[in-house]
């Protein structure tokens, strides 16, 4: 029995997933994410109280895969924006959702605990580089955190009408786009 | 009379602007809008045929309202990432339409003529100041105004957690910031 649980709140998931990366929060049906996931609105409210429980629920999932899959290197940060791009490419949804995420609630919800925690290591693991001498201190921490970050989204936040003009450039060039552009930063 | 709707037309695209930045095309609704221009959703049919058609409007008057301040200089690309960034701070909404554009709309809808035109525009002027020696060729021409474009972003797009990081950067810190980073590309 729990192992059935398990498996339709991993359905509910994932349907949640492609539903909200699609419509977004507001545009979410949970009819259409019970449907897909074979589970039933009872089920949902009954797992995640109710619609915006179910966005944390796949958010957090999402933040918790991606943290995992793409640790942050403070001494090689090409790399790691690089890292960051193929994670992009194999969960496309991550991006969408954090942009949802960003438009729909920046300044009307409370800021997510485990983003604001990789936030603060992330910064911290950089602050440590430059102390050490590994890494250039022409930026402060946080601003070159953010540099990193904007970069490696360079691919996903594209308007349709420049993803026309790249549509023929291929992950691996896509890819040495991104680690150079850091690489650059950093000279 | 024709000043007359001159100026319910511009009440319109304000109070619309306002509308669609907060919620989106599928969110936004077109009584709210007829409301806040002291309108009615009659005048908007007969000004914008739909919703979509007043999006449009809005969106169309946003981009040429920001190409015709922020033109191109390839030969001076970070100052021209400056002044992007000026705009996106002086016409915050700008920034918040294109994203709901590109969630709401890419892959479903035809290319916007007047950006393809725009981005056509710059790739050449940039591809122009590469082959006159003004420019470095290390990035091809699409590739440079990619990064460019991302780079004069980069706090416009922050999710709300990393912006909590960076309150306190004032207006000039962050624009250095992105004037330097373009900068680095160039170097």
């Amino acid at each position: 029995m729990v192992r059935d649980a398990d498996a339709t709140r991993r359905r509910l998931l994932d349907a949640a997933a492609e539903e909200f990366a699609a419509f977004g929060i507001a545009g979410a049906r949970v009819d259409r994410i019970a449907v897909a996931a074979a589970s039933n609105k009872a089920q949902i409210y009954h797992y995640f109280g109710n619609k915006d429980g179910l966005f944390e629920a796949v958010f957090h999932d999402l933040v918790v895969t991606t943290l995992r899959d793409s640790p942050i290197d403070a001494t090689d940060l090409p790399e790691y924006a690089g890292r960051l791009f193929d994670g992009y490419v194999a969960r496309p949804h991550v991006q969408r959702l954090a942009t949802w995420y960003r438009l729909e609630r920046a300044g009307t919800h409370d800021l997510i605990d485990i983003i604001v925690e990789s936030n603060a290591a992330k910064v911290d693991a950089i602050a440590k580089a430059q102390a050490d001498g590994a890494l250039t201190d022409r930026w402060s921490a946080v601003d070159l955190l953010g540099l990193v970050l904007q970069i490696s989204g360079l691919w996903s936040g594209m308007t349709p009408e420049y993803a026309a003009l790249v549509a023929d450039e291929n992950h691996a060039h896509r890819r040495a786009v991104i680690v150079e552009a850091v690489r650059a930063l950093l000279a």
